[in-house]
């Protein structure tokens, strides 16, 4: 066996190259990590989930959006909020968030070595860093490299008027209207947190049905209530054209001929992998058109010491479901047996209403001829519900009649991705939805929800 | 046998009355509920659980408290916060509430009564109503006419200095600073709330240890932080006399001689049962000298026939709890057998920031000499806590280290009695922590804590 210089190096710092450098470091691994200068972290960090998350919360608060329950629809905490006044919050948690994240792979012996990363062979890693080109060589490589927006020639970007999700951040105004050009995840988590801001936002999708994999009610749901906010959907549509028009608004031409007008346009047509950058030919991959490279199950790429995690390698490309990808091709580069159920990895999706779910659909139990049962709890029905503010939410437990073992849960509104998790234990556990009827509650809480939806639930059968 | 009116009357309609009333009605039992006039709901709805987390809310809200991470601590929503604003917001739920509990009964077929109820014989409710009394008999009942707050003879209440809580939902203006005596579950909530809006705090309590059953670390962490917001703590001092300065200022004076200055007093020193209402002697039954009646586990009365649920049982007097002991008082009386599991029922109090706890806690396993170990997650280190804007909350959990089965969860911070609920579908399922380590959670929530508290546990074996 060659001598190599590290046993792991990870190219990629986001959420599964940092997992994938701790998880091997703990079994006292020699462990590299590279990033790109200032990119510590990875686009979750600096153009992902972290500023899209915080941004979030910053426009929760400052428009008062659960509050207008209370004190009307036209109620908002600052009077005129501006890109500014989000940014400030945004900076504050990304830096905090760089700490965490330098600190961890730190304590945890991770060398981190700024610069990009590319193969030289599939054993030998060249880093162009600031003092020059360094090379590493190495038994195992994890590929963590994340994506980019993808970007299309139809919708050509000036990243002011007309702009992708990375740019978006950077905008100094916050236009009155807004186009969006794809309802994938992150399109609708934009869609909806400008929506709460009072933009007339106008969603364009081409699928008849984007985000396939939600349960219907709940994207209904949140349909339903971003309408209700002022939103226009344009399923089914093909934007042909993007132009500017002479009082410098953007005009987005359908293929049907509709026109939509918005002093902006925001871009979220699927993202690209930066494999581009890593010459993975020298390593013996190969990269599909979107950058990504193929897995099995243990996140192990064709060549066999090369593993991939991450947006790298497509769907669901969510933070959290990458933190575990990267965790279980360490384990399984070192021979460390590892639970793990993808088919109860939770799904978290930050619109607002936020959505979560674990488990199967409805579509998917109905597809797979397995009959189910239902149960539903409403948050207007719940204590806590109605003093947060949130009249919109619901909960819907799915599970079979004959043995009562839950089968999924679908959530949406606020704290859904929080209070997801005891259903996926029960979930996990093999449990029946009886659990959440003989189990007390906190009250008042939203997690009651679990109770009113099992009541509802039994009392069907 | 004779021919009753009714199977179940059941005397006080709050959480553990609701319930009760409920369960039987759902076994189509005939079902009465009596409660005095414009208390249907009881004291949770009028003066208790709903008010009171309903101002913590608008109190959370309004004062910016969470955000002030970000804003610096002088800021709030709103410049001056007034009774009135806080009021609004109650009344508005308090209103929503009311129909709810109302249209629960009807759709159950549970005739509400109007009027003050009490026993003529052990099978008679006489119900003074609007037009007249009226007299009902019944094979069973259940008693849960709750509680109201306690008076002292050496600390006379005005009602608008010095006041209890009932008083203090209806006092006109904030006061500047305010004495508290009495540190259990509602002084601590009340004073953590006003200490949120600025108002300065002294807790007086003649107990050293106020609230022993919460775990030390998590008291340590809210006294800390109400320190922090400029609380002042008096515990094992005895207040021997109150009274008015020439100021207009309420003077308390303690045993040790400290005088202790504020606009207001808020007494909050134990609750009275409201059996002095009921003419209990005439069912044969006698209430201690808090006017609690005693039960056994099936929350049966030395006479058989007659229940008691909820306050009027004493501790742990919380609305979760009583709901369940209504359930099971009526399951029992009517042979449906139940599983529960007392001993996983949740705790949940609702200081700033709020605390939550289910399973045993350090000093219970240590005097049981059971050995354990522990893990514990900062929220500082969450993405999520820092969005929100909560760098105080901690989650500790308590496991064997030989079979690393979960044994108890103990939470402050945000969303504390949300996520509470994860580690009690474990601690009930009889897991390990192992699950946290090998579940993924979506990313960013607070319910991550569980798995960073798991692997900083696995790390100390």
């Amino acid at each position: 066996m060659a001598s190599y210089q590290y046993d792991l190096v990870v190219i990629g710092s986001g959420p599964a190259g940092q997992k994938a450098a701790i998880a091997a470091a703990k079994l006292r691994k020699r462990v590299a990590i590279t990033d790109r200068r200032h990119m510590l972290g990875g686009a979750s960090l600096h153009t992902g989930t972290i500023p899209s998350k915080t941004l979030r919360e910053a426009i929760l608060y400052l428009s008062g959006f659960t509050q207008r329950t209370f004190y009307g629809k036209g109620y908002s905490v600052k009077d005129k909020i501006s890109a500014q006044d989000l940014a400030f919050r945004v900076q504050a948690v990304v830096k905090r968030e760089l700490e965490i994240v330098r600190a961890q792979l730190k304590r945890n012996n991770v060398t981190a070595i700024s610069g990009t990363a590319k193969f030289r062979d599939p054993h030998t890693i060249e880093v162009e860093c600031d003092t020059g080109p360094q090379t590493f060589t190495t038994e195992h490589v994890v590929i963590a490299c994340g994506t980019r927006p993808a970007h299309s020639e139809t919708i050509p970007l000036d990243g002011k008027r007309v702009c992708d999700s990375d740019q978006l951040l950077l905008v100094d105004q916050i236009p009155r209207d807004l186009i969006v050009v794809g309802a994938g995840v992150i399109g609708l988590e934009y869609a909806s947190m400008l929506t709460a801001l009072n933009v007339k936002v106008t969603l364009i999708d081409q699928r008849p049905q984007p985000l396939g994999f939600v349960d219907t009610e709940i994207l209904d749901t949140l349909y339903y209530h971003m309408r209700r906010n002022g939103a226009v959907f344009r399923f089914g549509e093909k934007v042909v054209k993007v132009e500017v028009d002479d009082r410098e608004r953007v005009v987005a031409v359908l293929e049907s001929g509709k026109r939509v007008h918005g002093e902006g346009l925001l871009y979220t047509i699927g993202r690209q992998a930066n494999t581009d950058l890593l010459n993975v030919e020298a390593a013996g991959l190969t990269a599909d058109d979107r950058g990504r490279v193929k897995v099995n199950e243990f996140y192990q790429t064709d060549v066999p010491h090369i593993y991939a995690a991450g947006d790298v390698i497509g769907f669901p490309s969510l933070a959290s479901s990458s933190m575990e990808q990267g965790r279980l091709a360490s384990c399984h580069m070192f021979g460390l047996a590892c639970n793990s159920r993808p088919d109860l990895f939770p799904y978290g999706i930050y619109t607002i209403p936020e959505i979560s779910m674990v488990g199967k659909t409805e579509q998917e139990l109905t597809d797979a001829k397995i009959p189910y049962e239902f149960g539903v709890a409403k948050y207007e029905e719940l204590a806590r519900a109605q003093m947060i503010g949130d009249d919109t939410g619901l909960l819907k437990l799915l599970f079979d009649p004959n043995t009562k073992k839950l089968l999924g849960v679908h959530a949406i509104g606020e704290r859904a991705a929080e209070i997801l998790h005891i259903g996926q234990a029960i979930l996990t556990m093999g449990g029946t939805i009886e659990y959440f009827r003989d189990t007390v509650f906190n009250y008042p809480t939203l997690a009651e929800a679990y109770k009113v939806a099992a009541l509802d639930g039994l009392n069907k059968l």
